[in-house]
């Protein structure tokens, strides 16, 4: 049998949090005269419980049983090795990955939805309210809302919201409610279909229009819930990396040589990478790769700089790179990748030297995507396509360098819902975009003026 | 941790299928005078390897290496137990399922699929044609083909093909190719779109046209695939039920009191079933429930007949129940159950009294599919919500009879390519018919002159 899937028994799902901004010079969140924000002025937007988590010092915080409780329900999620694509590459890499499109909504967003939506039942939360790009976080809110007892109301970014309809009905069979987002029920979207009525939108105004809901809402028992970018979102992910540390033992491998994940805001490629983050750290020899579209190249190509998280301009000033909060990028269709930043802490870690950032464009990674449905046979999401695509240009270069490395990725989702990209893809309708070098420069132009985090040699 | 998931190692894969029919007093299948066909009336529709497992009297069938050198990418697949559907029903049942949904398809469809795509390599055949109804067998067949090298073409019921649009893209995607049914390609379906341009088509149909497409072409490499009622189609999936022997006994359970499985053609439901059928001859106590559609209800209204296996009448006579060739089912969105006839070896079983069959209306099943997904999680196949349905009405009947009944089901497939139906269902907008009698009478009148199957008392 040459196929390989290593389960870690269910009582040895991890018990702790990982929190790598501990371990990272980490820049607070600021108002727009440069002054560091408190915990207070996000009280309307999160409930004061995450709000400690967000700005928690401690490496390692306990997760709370009856959420461990849930998220058992699949995980520890398998981690499996890709044998056939290994043969298929002539490789003498040993590529393993991370299954999380094992959760019911399909993806790893529910691990921090759900610790989300408990936290917010604690804290006598009763409605929440989001955005979703591809519809994975959307979906994953709606299912842990369910599961726990919250309303749940969704903004979708438009292109997503008709690229991928189904999403809508998954939300929908969770209890959740969906719109299209630019919207006509905020301000926000309001101004944006003024601008322009055709927009295939964004999650910077899918967000802006989501805080603007909650916080606008009089009954107090409303909060906002963001899928990504945020430390606790990071820390609620690295179940994923803690649980891989276990089973690449399980398979009598140490520490992987490469660790990849796409990134759109950043968080299932800090829930793998982070725990192996720690051990680079402390001087272990790893290449921590987030892989993210040349449609949408914040890290690759952003300045890490101090700019607001949403195009409503309602968050605090984040130090994050950035393409800007008005950017909106082309409809690809790995819409959970197209967020104008980058999660804080991934960003800060980028700063010290600690990642390799590389961007790839849209037809290479359903090329890719379509040869792991060849060889492996599953049909990957198009956000995970990236993290594929760069496995594959790792595996080539150790078969080239003739050297046995472990390769070890981040399988974020299944494509079963994002099926219309791979029919745009197979009919050669798919555009390989890359973002201009003029419409970064517009894009930036307006936050010239934000005060700067302070910048790291990289 | 509340949930639970056996997972039984890779190498306790079970080496042998398992023959019901050599059992049960099986009767061949017959010529239109009623005398019994040979292999060789067979040989221009299947490969002859797979005709003789056909007639194979063996009961256990040593399964070829390579064959689990593939399904092994995700067999076993886990047991669970539906411990929040048992909290939520207050029931003393404990719920075990089978979850074939890990499969890259989707579903059960894999494990024969690749079993027939083997085979016909083998043989040197090197097309193979295929119907679907739901787009599972199409999607599992084309999977299967890619992996072992064979083209692959599938005739899709219209009504699914419409209803599903993705799973087209899900062959294409692994190189299969897809086509509505009835179609203008063959002689049977240009009949049928001459009496009914706007037909929904039926699996009959599809039938018709696929054999038709294989039996008419020049090459010699070309052969027919059917992914239900044939016994080796029956053999194969009984992978499902040894495995899941196993697991009980991992689990800490003996046999179980109750085996349901969702039954169209019947082979998620023979694959679970048969290897505790066995059990049930040797006198356990074991009570074995089909559950079919109250729109397609062959096994609880239709006589057991010798009937055509498709609408064009070019297989043998099979002796099963029917509800005559030519029936074509109402569009009910569990297009996998939409088939006129049930697997001779579960139609002989019927007749010997080992199972008792039941009959669900689509509302209660889609009733079901929501409580699954708001109290267990996933998203079930409309076909698997028939099981489920009927797992509910046991587990509180054994809440009434205060009964710690162990139930195990077949969790079939997936529902991720079929959120339309749900949709629907949520909208209020889907028919609750039952097959009228006066309809299955018409449709039974062009069979009653055939050959007579021996009826048993049951």
């Amino acid at each position: 049998m040459k196929s390989i899937s290593i389960y870690l028994p269910k009582d040895e799902i991890p018990r702790q949090w990982y929190n790598l901004g501990s371990e990272l010079a980490m820049q607070p969140p600021v108002d727009a005269s440069g002054k560091p924000i408190g915990p207070e002025a996000l009280a309307k937007i999160f409930p004061m419980n995450l709000i400690e988590q967000e700005m928690c010092p401690d490496p390692w915080i306990d997760i709370p049983e009856p959420i461990l409780d849930i998220i058992s329900r699949w995980r520890p999620s398998p981690l499996r090795r890709a044998v056939f694509l290994e043969e298929y590459l002539k490789t003498p890499a040993r590529i393993y990955y991370k299954d999380e499109s094992v959760s019911p909504a399909g993806s790893h967003k529910p691990n921090s939805a759900v610790a989300q939506a408990w936290y917010n039942k604690q804290f006598g939360i009763e409605n929440i309210v989001t955005e979703t790009g591809a519809g994975q976080w959307g979906a994953a809110l709606s299912f842990a809302c369910k599961l726990i007892g919250l309303n749940c109301k969704v903004y979708m970014v438009r292109i997503s919201f008709d690229q991928k309809p189904f999403r809508k009905v998954m939300m929908q069979l969770w209890g959740g409610t969906c719109v299209a987002s630019p919207s006509t029920e905020t301000e926000v979207g309001r101004r944006i279909l003024a601008q322009d009525p055709n927009t295939p939108g964004s999650l910077g105004i899918a967000i802006g229009e989501a805080i603007e809901a909650a916080v606008t809402d009089q009954s107090g028992k409303t909060r906002y819930s963001l899928g990504s970018v945020l430390n606790h979102v990071m820390l609620h992910q690295t179940v994923i990396g803690l649980e891989a540390k276990k089973q690449l033992k399980m398979a009598g491998e140490k520490l992987p040589d490469v660790v990849i994940g796409c990134a759109g805001g950043g968080s299932n490629f800090a829930g793998l990478a982070f725990p192996f983050t720690l051990d680079k750290i402390h001087g272990a020899n790893i290449e921590i790769i987030p892989v993210e579209p040349e449609a949408c190249p914040t890290i690759t190509r952003g300045p890490f700089a101090y700019d607001y998280g949403d195009v409503g301009r309602q968050t605090p000033l984040i130090p994050m790179y950035t393409l800007g909060h008005a950017f909106i990028p082309r409809p690809i269709h790995a819409g959970g990748l197209r967020y104008h930043g980058m999660a804080p802490m991934v960003s800060q870690a980028v700063q010290q030297g600690l990642f390799n950032p590389r961007a790839l464009r849209q037809t290479e990674c359903y090329e890719a995507a379509m040869l792991w449905a060849n060889t492996e046979g599953p049909i990957c999401a198009p956000e995970t396509s990236h993290a594929i695509a760069a496995v594959i240009q790792e595996a080539v270069k150790a078969r080239e360098e003739q050297r046995e490395k472990v390769i070890l990725f981040n399988y974020s989702g299944h494509g079963l819902l994002d099926l219309a990209g791979y029919e745009k893809f197979m009919a050669g309708e798919l555009s390989d975009y890359a973002l201009p070098e003029e419409d970064l420069r517009a894009s930036l132009e307006p936050i010239m003026s934000y005060p700067k985090p302070k910048q790291y040699g990289t």
